[in-house]
């Protein structure tokens, strides 16, 4: 096989996780030992500083600093948006053809997996030679072929501790409480609210998926009889999910549904979608369980960029295997020569098993949740994803204690 | 000294924190090594509890389930919004008499201080031999006398690690960011977002406190400075914060202010308070930015009660500290027979050292900011406060790094 010399170009796109960096600095560190990488070159917010030919020199940042950035949470290189088409990716790989890069390590989702598949398409039908590696990372857990991404063990982490603590706040100061999580599409990171569950009776008792469709009226039927039977309820509900229209057919998403019914428009981005971030979702599910149940005490947050950004809660086995998926671009693409997306497998329980995928299997494609994880009445998941998941959180999991006492013999003191 | 034998009667009372079952450990595990204290019992959900007569016997309590319940946050023997007036506190004084309990300590913030206070007068009106203690806890951070309270470092910890990491994710994905913190009253928390910073540049870049009136147009002016100078903003803002009515005279809730002006009724409780919580202020500050500034990534966050219960993210400094009020309110009232309320003093840089001050000092106060940390513009800390703080958030804060190297030589590359 011939050596092919030339430069690697990395960068990092879509929405910040806890360890993508951990994949930032396996990627370079391991690409940094073969004599094949003439020099590691970081872009600057994904595809756009590869266009703007915005480039940082990696080759030149000392291993104390790569591994101090292995440890901050958020694409340390900057991110991006930007979901290139084909006259875009012809544009990117004609700055690679300038500067003689030959290697493309991409950190990222569904779009980048597409962003690297199209490039090298094109790179093939022009005869230059280019190695392209998609590098997973995802909040949102909804990469194909992979039995997890890089980046969800972490925010699931953050999910179920939270919730854990807020059934203990709960349990303190009863009520309702709902808690509204990131995931758009797939309901993988509100799922694992499930992990923080310890007893029988903790919470989060419902949990709503944008795998099965919304009925407000099922919802609220829900919470009335947890809140009648424990005296309390907690909720975790995706922002995604997706409302039936009740006898009229269809679907809109949830946000949008319970605002109109409010007398309120919802807000709709650039691209005409309807704005999920934001309290507005929160706000409307407290304020139909007030209305309509008359319970009095109900709060709503949104987790928010607190989930995806927060340092210091990151599960040991998310931290490795995202290093590990770094180390094994540069391993695929300068040792073997080879192009494709990395991915995790699992085997035994539990350990994981990194191979390189074709990236039409992966590119711009979403994996739900299967059937098996979510329960029949779809208000909740199963034990079978609780052992899915279980493994992933890492180390050290908060446990949290109930005070265990008996009751006092209050009569004994009674006169008489 | 004459022995006063009888039974320890203790509670927890207001909004849970991270340590206040230090503060309860601390408390049992003392009290039970005195023979004054002929059994230690918990009320369950504080002063509502003692009405009841629903008493756990703590004397039966494992040390090992005490010490694991002192890591656990929330309250572990529930807790209560309750205020009792002096009629109330009448009421949970015949429990103590009809019970022969002769120690009370409650784990609270203001109110709770005030109800130890009506209790004690009480008791000594009628002659009835009562030792009573208030043990300080607060996220708010605002009793007076105290140089800061149990539960606030590790609140302040929360905030300040969220905002570290919020501002990692901004500096990938520019923008505008806003999160909305706790603290109807005082701006403590708030501020704490402060310490999240570490180079120049770092948000949060502007801090709105309630010890400042709040404009909309300085805000937007704020907002709009730091976006040119910096392509993106970080904002923290107190719930608490209170508009100007710019040239009407007096003030209303921020809260209150930005929904009238968008149209919308704001939620009021049951006692006629304009509801803090829930997205909205959240969505209507983030609202006004993208209108008024033209800025279309714009994001907003209410953190809600992830910063008071969320477990493993707690100060060393904190987590020891509730744990000695609690052990000292066993030594003040079983040791020493005295009354009043613990608080905590600081000495030197840094350690602290625990008083007993008269309940009328702490009872129903609220301490406020002092002007030396707030800075002169109103729209920041200075570094006073930042000196004040940075001791009590304990080992190991997260310390975020940015990537070092050199921007790539890219002309080079270029023919001729």
């Amino acid at each position: 096989m011939s050596r092919l010399k030339g430069k690697v170009v990395i960068a990092q796109g879509g929405g910040p996780t806890a360890v993508i960096n951990q994949s930032l600095a396996g990627a370079v560190l391991e690409a940094r030992k073969f004599p094949e990488a003439t020099r590691v070159w970081g872009a600057r917010h994904g595809v756009r500083g590869i266009l703007a030919e915005t480039f940082v020199d990696l080759s030149e940042a000392t291993t104390h600093n790569l591994e101090r950035v292995a440890q901050t949470p958020s694409a340390a290189l900057g991110s991006t948006r930007d979901k290139p088409d084909a006259e875009y990716c012809q544009r990117l790989l004609n700055v690679f053809k300038k500067h003689d890069v030959r290697y493309f390590f991409y950190i990222g989702g569904n779009d980048s997996s597409d962003t690297v598949r199209i490039v090298a398409e094109h790179a093939s039908q022009e005869g230059y030679e280019l190695r392209v590696i998609h590098i997973p990372k995802t909040v949102d857990n909804d990469l194909p072929v992979n039995d997890h991404c890089p980046g969800y063990p972490s925010a699931a982490r953050f999910v179920a501790s939270a919730f854990s603590g807020i059934n203990a706040d709960l349990m303190a100061l009863p009520g309702v409480y709902i808690g509204v999580v990131m995931g758009r599409h797939a309901g993988w990171l509100t799922a694992a609210a499930a992990l923080g569950r310890r007893h029988d009776d903790d919470g989060p008792h419902l949990i709503y998926l944008p795998e099965r469709p919304f009925s407000i009226e099922r919802y609220l039927a829900d919470i009335e009889r947890v809140h009648r039977q424990r005296g309390r309820c907690v909720v975790a509900i995706s922002e995604g999910v997706w409302a039936t229209l009740d006898g009229k057919g269809g679907e809109i998403p949830l946000a949008a549904e319970l605002m109109r019914g409010a007398g309120r428009e919802p807000q709709v981005d650039a691209h005409g979608n309807i704005q999920l971030s934001g309290g507005a979702l929160a706000d409307e599910l407290a304020d139909v369980v007030r209305k309509r149940l008359g319970i009095k005490r109900v709060r709503a947050d949104t987790f928010g960029y607190l989930q995806r950004s927060f340092p210091g809660v990151v599960s040991s086995v998310d931290a490795r295997e995202a290093r590990e998926v770094g180390e094994k671009a540069a391993h695929y693409a300068c040792g073997r020569h080879t192009s494709g997306s990395v991915v995790i497998k699992r085997v035994g329980d539990y350990a994981a098993r990194y191979e390189l995928a074709d990236l039409n299997e992966i590119a711009a494609q979403t994996r739900h949740m299967p059937d098996v994880f979510v329960n029949a009445e779809g208000n909740g998941v199963t034990e079978a994803f609780r052992g899915y998941l279980r493994p992933l959180l890492g180390d050290d999991m908060p446990c949290l204690e109930r005070l265990w006492a008996p009751a006092a013999s209050v009569g004994s003191d009674l006169p008489g």
